[in-house]
């Protein structure tokens, strides 16, 4: 060793005492801003292009104070967001925040490893085979999707449904262009993806059409029928059709709880056809999957056993923070083989007897993300989290009935899970007033939809810190707002 | 009001005063672990299967205490943990870990917003345009592709190299399709996506081959020079092959630090010829680029301003914690344009003034990222992060010459940034036999590559608590299992 390599290297690094201070100060900071988030306007007033002004145009050349960093979270940040988890929160659907997963996220942090295959760490893989487990046990689904069962099948968490179902898609044409293959050897690769299609509700998510843009294959949408639900004759009917003409379908979409107004479809009927025309069947439970923890709601996805993946997002409605989307398939070989390159740097002596999540989803590397999944079941455990999702039912009902109560209003379509959709009675563009009154007036926020021609407004419950009290505020907020806007009307 | 309402609700969550000692010990937790790294075994000994047996098969009904979920990381999770941050660490490349960057991300899972739209968190779009402005002056990237260059140009935050390679890809594919669907109109989709051919390095990542499956198009693998570098007469030669075949060329992607070798595509070569073809010409530098930030690189990216899109990875070898992988593009509408699904649930005022950054990404949701890049740009200063940058080339440098000396070994390639790629002197096995060794004796972790028919171990500096004297450890290592294997040799 030379001299000179024992001269105390110069320290670049904010020093561990410092880190200290500085991160308790965030945890008092963030406890602070989350308890009394209900006191902030949900929405900001900045109009596009407020940031830029607020901070210099270069980063700095040497390190500021960690103290300066902390101020400006309320001069630059604050003013421009959107508070997700505020009581007054309405609009799309929730996405999850609670204490056990923001300091699961602290550690997966610190551990700070790139999971893509078994030995790059193995607690990374392994806790998220299990904790797949635990969750597929939670919400009742059938052995031949779980790990634990000892064949081929489990579950893997995926950044977002988005991906999830083009995953699904995509080990769906893997699938199917090797069963094509084997009955048309002349076929080549792009004459059979040009046959290809696949099928969903015109009620499914935007991120399912999308699926199949990034996929190049086609994708139908089917009309769901008059409770918004996609039925199994409308699937049938469709493949028949679609054979007629020499086309291949492959892979349908069925989703429970739809974004616009949490409509199920009829996965009961949906997978027998998909099972008897060698079409995959995906289930987009993104948001109402979580109710499945609760057996009373079970009956909400009724022949799950004929699906071949299913997906729901513990990240919108369990309380596991962004990003952590659960994700089962019967049978990854089809995902996993489609994709699998396999180079020497990646290459380990444990290969195949465990799972190498790389193959499973989109991106290579990925966060220890399972640690978030075993903090929040452990600390909340199953009776709690029932409580959270029994609770918010509860008060979307609430809101429903004081929405029935006041004939100005009508409810537009059966109320489920934490949704309510509603608008005043009339045309459209009273409704449509409404929502710009409600949204100008800065108390609390909503979207809307339109299904059928009809525009309506979505109030859905979102932040676990909602009280009673706080959804009669929202709906005095809603009926002041429906107030002016007849007045105005009148004039 | 009801009366029923006032009752207090009966809390299901994690109290604040809890969840202030729970995290404030995390946070002592996660300093010792990581001032103490280098003390850990680097590679976990555990084999597959492991953690099962450690945990319950069952989450548990009733909440547990934070206190054994604590005690439980040093019982069920750190025995199957690869210290990626210990100074023993050398495989695959560095991933960053920093307490900055810890901190932003815990401030991001406290406001948990989901980032689809401006309006969806305003803050949350505005700090990434701007932060992608200030790291790409950072690295000199040319005006064209900085949205405070008032075009359309800009940066973006996405979760993997991976991910956006493939979003270039399928920008590529949509703008092609249009131009080839303008000269032929009579040509379908399909007729010319079956034509369409896109170009990289034998050297390339795995993940632009998966790219090129995941997007369904052909993908050709062109030869890399003597230097491993892919040259411009190389991708000339296979574009004007294609023409000639009726194929139609259209995406290329030059790696800046190969996996393998950390080589360099002669991108000022590659460059234009892509232009001149309507190719367009993608930059992977997920790990080089962090070394831009010192002006004595940037002659290794030249020709930059003829590439249409650039990608390195802040989360590599920036300090940022995973993910947060910089992508800028000089016209994003060829990617927002192509995927384009804008339900009314996600419309809103400002459409237009603003990004949507769901438009420029594979998933629909997205973290609050940018705060990590801020708080790791202003704790460290442009200054520190090259200091951090060139000390970890001058430790390659160090390990080099340790080789250098020792006639048993011979470096494989020219040393480029933080990767020594060496190997014992003559066959394959040996060389094969000494990384068993290394890994067997458990003190330090490298992975190995091959190039043409050539195995070699690769040395990658990874850690920012790596000193002078822990490489010697780790040349100590590589030298004595040497010593072992070539005395078995013997035998």
């Amino acid at each position: 060793m030379d001299c000179e390599n024992k001269k105390p290297l110069e320290s670049i690094d904010m020093e561990a005492p410092e880190f200290k201070d500085f991160a308790k100060s965030m945890v008092d900071y963030i406890a602070n801003y989350l308890e009394n988030i209900r006191d902030r306007p949900v929405l900001p007033s900045v109009t596009p292009g407020y940031l830029r002004p607020l901070i210099p145009e270069n980063a700095p050349d040497k390190p500021e104070n960690w103290t300066d960093v902390m101020a400006d979270i309320e001069r630059v940040i604050m003013p421009g967001v959107t508070h997700w988890h505020s009581p007054r929160f309405h609009a799309y659907f929730p996405t999850a925040n609670s204490y056990p997963a923001i300091v699961a996220d602290m550690l997966s942090g610190a551990i700070a490893c790139i999971g893509f295959t078994w030995i790059a760490s193995p607690a990374c893989t392994e806790l998220e085979v299990v904790m797949l487990d635990w969750l597929g046990k939670m919400i009742g689904l059938p052995e031949e999707f779980l790990a634990c069962s000892g064949g081929k099948a489990g579950g893997v968490i995926q950044g977002t449904a988005s991906e999830a179902t083009l995953v699904a898609l995509l080990g769906a044409k893997a699938k199917t262009i090797q069963r094509v293959k084997a009955e048309h050897p002349d076929w080549d690769d792009n004459t059979i993806v040009s046959k290809l299609i696949a099928y969903s509700s015109n009620q499914a998510h935007s991120s399912v059409e999308r699926a199949g843009l990034l996929g190049g294959v086609r994708m139908r949408s089917l009309k769901a029928d008059d409770n918004l639900q996609l039925r199994g004759e409308t699937l049938e009917e469709a493949i028949k059709k679609d054979l007629d003409e020499g086309l291949i379908p492959f892979y349908a979409v069925a989703t429970l709880g739809t974004t616009n107004t949490c409509a199920f479809d009829r996965l009961d009927e949906l997978g027998p056809v998909g099972n008897r025309h060698n079409v995959w069947i995906h289930v987009d439970a993104a948001y109402a999957g979580s109710a499945f923890i609760c057996p009373e709601y079970r009956p909400l996805m009724k022949g799950i056993e004929t699906a071949d993946s299913f997906n729901f997002n513990p990240h919108k409605w369990m309380l596991v923070n962004f990003d952590c989307s659960a994700m089962w398939l019967k049978d990854p070989n089809w995902v996993v083989n489609a994709f699998n390159v396999d180079p020497l740097y990646l290459k380990h002596d444990q290969q195949g007897s465990a799972p190498d999540y790389r193959h499973w989803q989109i991106p290579l590397g990925r966060r220890f993300r399972a640690l978030k999944l075993w903090f929040v079941l452990r600390l909340y455990g199953v009776e709690n989290l029932q409580t959270h999702i029994r609770r918010h039912i509860g008060f979307a009902n609430q809101f429903e009935e004081s929405c029935k109560k006041d004939e100005r209003f009508e409810i537009f379509s059966k109320v489920q899970m934490g949704l309510v959709c509603f608008r005043l009675k009339g045309a459209n563009e009273i409704s449509e007033a409404l929502l710009k009154r409600i949204n100008g007036r800065g108390k609390i926020h909503l979207v809307p939809s339109k299904v059928n021609d009809t525009y309506f407004l979505r109030m859905a419950v979102c932040s676990r810190f909602t009280r009673p009290e706080d959804m009669d505020i929202s709906w005095n907020e809603v009926s002041e707002a429906a107030t002016e806007v007849l007045k105005e009307q009148k004039k």
